[in-house]
């Protein structure tokens, strides 16, 4: 089946206390469409200024994968500027933050798997 | 981890008998990457002209996200033209086959999932 861009779930949300919203494109809606085996699976778009607060995976690990824009991803403390391409990977047990500090929206996909 | 563009694993691969080669870049690299819970996560890249053969998936899921460009999507022997923000699905059990007849690359996610 296809699932049109109109006809998907769009969500605005604070996540982790960050700064603003972020818009999240659901690419599949739910644990069941994700046959069990995650809980998310998003394209992402943080807005310039925008941020993502830092948090600890406890059961599950979330892979991040750059499309546009530019940011800083804090990979358990550490800071590494993100480019389209780039794959970012917090496992079980990590942190992660993100922070859009440039002039462009951030778009990501973000997967979490269990 | 962070795992940059550059240091990301890129193949070309004729799928399924399909016309050219695709593009494939390796989001993550392996099952034991996926956790154990799918065997592919990449970024795809389908020129023009350029096809996936249609193909039946059997103990799997396949997840297409397309973000760049337009084409044909074969779901289940039904044509569906996609673009970007469109999500298609191959549960497990059903066939499915891709044609970019644009003038510009199809670019997509795919993930298969167990």
């Amino acid at each position: 089946m296809v699932r049109t861009k109109k006809e998907q779930t769009v969500e605005f949300k604070c996540i982790r206390g960050g700064n603003g919203e972020t818009e999240m494109h659901k690419i599949l809606n739910s644990t069941e469409e994700l046959y069990g085996k995650g809980r998310m699976f998003n394209l992402m778009i943080l807005a310039p200024g925008n941020t993502i607060g830092e948090h600890r995976h406890e059961g599950d690990n979330e892979i991040f994968y750059f499309l546009k824009g530019s940011g800083v991803y804090n990979d358990n403390g550490n800071p590494v500027r993100v480019f389209p391409g780039d794959t970012a990977i917090c496992n079980n047990g990590e942190c992660h933050s993100l922070v859009n500090d440039g002039d462009e929206p951030l778009e990501f996909i973000a997967l979490i798997l269990y």
